[in-house]
């Protein structure tokens, strides 16, 4: 990957590698929340992955397949040949290569010169998914002669419906037609969701060319041919959009109207050339960069360019228009975890909506409410009562759809259980955890009173059930799950789960006594549904017999009751070479399990997300003992450690975190993007930077803002909105100045254990 | 392609050509019967079909798609790189390419030299389907390393399963495991027959490497690696297995016992080499090539190898295993026609299979008997009687399989209906001549009192709930059908269909009288299923009023009611150009349904099946009226006018048919086998040989010997098996001599109308 100084909004890879497709074709993926799509080259290569998905249209194979996001029949695809040699960059010579994106309006391009046997050819490619269309998308080819005679180009391009989710085919062979002589409709139907496509294509060229229509199956080309005379060029567009009957933009889901509406829609853009419609699309974006920009002065520019990156991906992933879906784990980039939502979302991406697009996040904890019948779905079929979120998350109503079989063992052959959906339980209480935290960073009351209240006392409820009296030693414990480190499958008294359960429950416990007195209408309402004073009685009776696991002499939080009786293994050699991968050419996971090796920040996550909890002291013990029995074997890990870090003054420390952290797709290692780019971990980039250097934080519903720039930065602004009201900060290692609009109302704020107000400027020394 | 005289055993293409891999995927298919497989290479290619089939495993991806054969998980793939560059013929310089398939042993050959930057390596790949072990699929790879350093190979192989039909997944991602530390075992199941298939693949080194097992999606690979030094080779097999619980070779159906079985057969051939396991497949194939073999002294060689090349691929493609499944169209070399069975079987294969294996064609023949039920389906749901068959046949339960819908009209865009399951309905007659041919030639009686007499009788009930009164001339017509010639769709009174539909009635109703009579047990048995004094009435009310087209003042039988009074077009611009895809880009299917255009032989076809209903005179005119207006846009029609014209003594314009008939997969054009062999061609090569210049015929149940070589050949030998007597023919322009052994019954024939007996040898003169 190349990055230059002097363009901080453009990630580019120079110089083509047929080997290492994957890499560029997600981090260069685009969307606009509604579809997103892989950055696959034009002409097809072995080893490409070729995806788009639309968001929200999930189906499944089979039934023993969970469902997952299908990926729709290719509409980017262009076949060339000249003089009858089909174009590949696999052979011949390939100069000045140049694919990269612009981050700032969303439009990749991919420039160079081809040359085979005496044929010479430069190539311009550009293309963008509409983010003010949330239906189309654009492609164009200007494309040059540079041979030293005429040079018959042929060209075949459509839809084409022969692609699959790995094998697996999730569409029927719809009907397909040409509509008014020019758009190319194919209309295939999700096999069990039945969600009805239309997807519609139309070519532009700037001169006469000959045509001539090829339908397959699953698939509907033109094919072009034309006479390119020496030194000349020609300008080709490619049209596309992507209607589903799972649309709410349409009112009438009838299969001819959507069609009519795509087909209208594209004689309506008929005038607009591909500069206007991106012009257009860039507008959009605009408004997104104009959001609280995030300023850096740093030794380092990447720095600033890993927060635009992350931003666009964020929006280009983020479903800002429809709160029936969510943010999978690898965002609309790849296939990887299926599109499924994880806790991914309210512990790393929320934040990032919650304090800059409150619009967004409030879709996001919406669809949290939709899937409460799924939660219900699941406690009731674990034996439990209230609301237990499913650990991987697709339409809302299905409940858990994590898949129950993954790969074999290396050693045996044999499928292992992926046992995360049914134990690994924290999810319930981060689901809780993210819907507190936006009523507090917004204070959408409404949202809170509507659906907030339902989602505390329901997962509540649920851990009220869950939980396992122990007579022995008279606690309630929470046995055989899966804390964060999911190196330790059946494991008891995770301190992460235990805690977080602890915190859900007696939140709700202040909560409905809270309402009982102050709001009668709200507790009747909630009562009606919920049987209040039994559950305060089941919650009071258990809140204070949740078994916390409590510091060793040492000061260190057991992660969970056998962890620190296991066996130490100094992972420097490991992490000093390839990481895990070299790790588990020794051990196998039963092994691992065995060992006191953690994937991912646990018991530091949990002293990150409830600080008050935890003195300096016992952080800086627990950070010092976990961090170097730490992989960091998931793309969660790393932005926790930057920002507890940070927060101990570790800053070194941090900025080594933040610098392998931005590393997880912008970086050289050319593989790890291939199933898609890591969403959390974009939101992480953005907590590293506001959370952790910009010192903003809400602490026990109180927002907290203590800068603390890493050395090699200068400067740091960034903005956020809190309960209403636009905030900007201005910070340097020295002082820090906060600014907003004073006709909104005064913030309270802490810093240094000081609590400020802040009426329009206010300068704070640090 | 390249043949050479030298080696009439082989077909062989010399350099790589990227652009047209369907080709040779085809041509040098492999097969057994049970399973076939496309030859594409081991690395992958854009653009290749990579196939494997097991006969009769049938499967519909979803209601709207008929049954197909399923396209199962590759086992043939092989990735490599070497010092970290993935193995591929797209670049690089390649030296000394050759691909060849031994038509004598069946095994497939690939050569060449690789360099690539100062990488220079020579591969051998071997590979063949068992002929005896008819589960088992072997390759070996013999790698030389030529550069002049040590190299690092990287080798990635397994079963992979993310292959499908055109985007039509036909398999769950079943259960996966590593057997015995060394099989690889996938599981997979058709969606919908609930087919269970066991895959088995096993890897063999001559060095120890370094392995690492992967499994993924739908796939199970083995990582090797190991250094290569200098001059040195590495020897490399891969072994694989297929299973499925449709078998009819295997007892118990249950997934562990295929599991054991498929492992227990690779352990049990664990110490037989690759060469050995080829010497015995090749010992299987050399029953085949000892039965009846054909020598032709040609002044061109590719005649020899013509036959050979038919002869091989339809035992790799005819079930000699089982008789629940046919051949298909494309046989089992690729996905067009979807695996399906048409009147391709009965009118261009199973002559050669009744005139040389009749073990097989009793097995062809005993498939459309337990097609009665499917049979009587169709019939039932089109409101007739008796058996109606499928004009597409899958499984023989199943009735009719054609698609609906077709690829799209190239100026509406709109999908065009297939009429051919509906109204092409001579299939019927055919299947009812095909029985009787069977019969004839083989003197199986316990056949034809077992299940002959049931398809005879049943195919005649359905013409006579067929046929329509017209009352203004007092007869029975076929009006809206389809004949041979699929240009004219729906077209009245097809000569084809009628004279074979009155065929078939008279036929049986001689039959019933001959059974009354002479047979009264059979008859009552058969008068228990069909009423067939009932029946006797019916047919004997219509057989007399039966419309047959006569010839008109100029001696020519009319193709159908309206043929003759449409337009005439010369055709002789097409043919003299591109063929059909000329006159196509000239005129739409609409506009040459108007003309007096036909695909195929049709009413010529009539008079060759049912010589003596039409006397030489009138034949050479309507040869000379229907062959200039006939595209040959099928492969069913040039072996047809082939024959026709060797008949009628135009010897020199018969052999241009013959040259262009065996060319249909072995000529020039690399596009025409993309989809898969022409089958019927292939039987089509063996008739205008054995049938054509060797004068071999059944007329009238009456066996006849007269041949007549064209000026190219000096010398013929064939043979055939008639009525379980061996018959050997050695020909020349002047005299045949006949030997058969005499220990069997003497043998009556036809020649020039004299009726002469074959004891034990016996010369003619011509």
């Amino acid at each position: 990957m190349h990055y230059d100084k002097e363009n901080l909004w453009q990630i580019e890879q120079q110089g083509f590698d047929e080997q290492l497709l994957g890499k560029t074709e997600a981090v260069m993926a685009l969307g606009n929340g509604y579809l997103g799509t892989r950055s696959s080259e034009e002409e097809a290569y072995i080893g490409e992955t070729r995806d788009t998905f639309v968001a929200g249209t999930f189906n499944s194979f089979d039934e023993n397949e969970v469902t997952e996001l299908p990926n729709v029949p290719d509409m980017w695809g262009m076949e060339f040949s000249f003089d009858g040699q089909r174009f590949s960059l696999s052979h011949g010579v390939v100069r000045d290569y140049s694919k990269r994106l612009n981050l700032k309006n969303g439009e990749l391009i991919r420039a160079f010169i081809w040359e085979f046997e005496n044929l010479k050819l430069k190539f311009e490619f550009r293309r963008f998914v509409s983010k003010n269309r949330r239906h189309l998308l654009f492609s164009h080819l200007q494309l040059t002669n540079l041979s030293e005679r005429a040079v018959n180009v042929k060209m075949r391009s459509g839809i084409n419906g022969q692609v699959s989710n790995e094998g697996s085919q999730h569409f029927t062979d719809g009907e397909k037609g040409l509509m008014d002589g020019k758009f190319i409709q194919m209309m295939p139907v999700t096999t069990h969701s039945r969600i009805q496509f239309v997807q519609t294509v139309e070519h532009k060229f700037d001169r006469m060319v000959s045509e001539r229509p090829e339908t397959g199956r699953r698939s509907f080309f033109m094919n072009y041919s034309f006479e390119l005379a020496a030194g000349s060029d020609v300008s080709i567009e490619k049209r596309g959009s992507i209607y589903t009957s799972n649309d709410n933009d349409i009112e009438n889901h009838e299969l001819s109207s959507i069609r009519e509406v795509a087909v209208q829609e594209l004689h309506d853009i008929d005038d607009l050339s591909y500069e206007q419609l991106l012009s257009e699309s860039q507008c959009a974006w605009e408004k997104i960069w104009d959001k609280h920009p995030i300023e850096i002065e740093s030794e380092n520019f990447r720095d600033q360019l890993a927060i635009r990156f992350a931003k666009y991906h964020l929006h280009a992933m983020a479903p800002c228009h429809d709160e029936r879906m969510n943010i999978g784990a690898k965002g609309l980039s790849g296939e990887g975890y299926k599109g499924h939502a994880f806790w991914d979302t309210e512990v790393f991406m929320l934040p990032y909506f919650n304090f800059t697009h409150p619009d967004i996040a409030k879709k996001l904890v919406t669809y949290r409410y939709l899937g409460l019948d799924g939660a219900h779905k699941k406690a009731a079929s674990n034996g439990y009562e209230g609301a237990q979120y499913p650990w991987e998350a697709a339409n809302p109503a299905d409940g858990e759809v994590t898949p129950v079989w993954g790969a074999a063992d290396i050693v045996t052959g044999q499928a292992t259980k992926i046992w995360s959906g049914f134990i690994e339980q924290h999810i319930t209480s981060d689901v809780a955890f993210g819907v507190k935290q936006y009523i507090d960073v917004t204070g959408d009351d409404e949202f809170e009173v509507e659906k907030g209240y339902e989602i505390l006392i329901d997962t509540a409820k649920f851990w009220a059930s869950r939980l396992e009296y122990n007579e022995a030693t008279d606690q309630y414990e929470i046995r055989d799950v899966i804390g964060p480190d999911e190196y330790k499958e059946h494991v008891n008294n995770n301190s992460y789960t235990n805690y977080t359960a602890h915190w859900n429950v007696a939140y709700v416990l202040n909560l409905i006594a809270h309402l009982k007195s102050e709001e009668p209408e709200i507790y009747a309402r909630l009562d009606a549904k919920f049987d209040l004073s039994v559950l305060t009685e089941k919650l009071s009776a258990k809140v204070d017999k949740i078994f916390l696991p409590k510091a060793t002499a040492d000061g260190i939080i057991p992660q969970d009751d056998s962890y620190l009786s296991k066996k130490i293994l100094d992972l420097r050699k490991y992490k000093a070479s390839d990481g895990v991968d070299s790790l588990f050419h020794e051990y196998n996971l039963e092994q691992v399990n065995q060992m006191q090796i953690t994937k991912q920040a646990d018991v530091l996550l949990l002293m990150l997300l409830f600080e008050d909890l935890f003195d300096r002291e016992q952080k800086l013990k627990n950070f010092d003992y976990y961090e170097p029995k730490t992989t960091h074997d998931s793309s969660l890990s790393l932005s926790t450690h930057a920002i507890l870090s940070a927060d101990l003054g570790k800053l070194e420390q941090s900025y080594d975190f933040f610098n392998q952290a931005i590393n997880i797709d912008m970086g050289e290692y050319m593989k790890s993007s291939d199933a898609g780019i890591h969403a959390a971990s974009l939101g992480g980039i953005w907590q590293m930077i506001v959370f952790g250097y910009g010192g903003v934080r809400m602490v026990n519903s109180k927002l907290r803002i203590e800068p603390h720039l890493p050395k090699e930065w200068s400067h740091l602004e960034y903005g956020f909105d809190y309960q209403g009201e636009e905030i900007s900060v201005s910070a340097d290692r020295k002082q820090m100045t906060l600014t907003k609009p004073d006709d909104g109302h005064e913030i309270h704020f802490l810093n240094n254990n000081q609590v400020y107000t802040l009426k329009n400027q206010l300068t704070i020394s640090i």
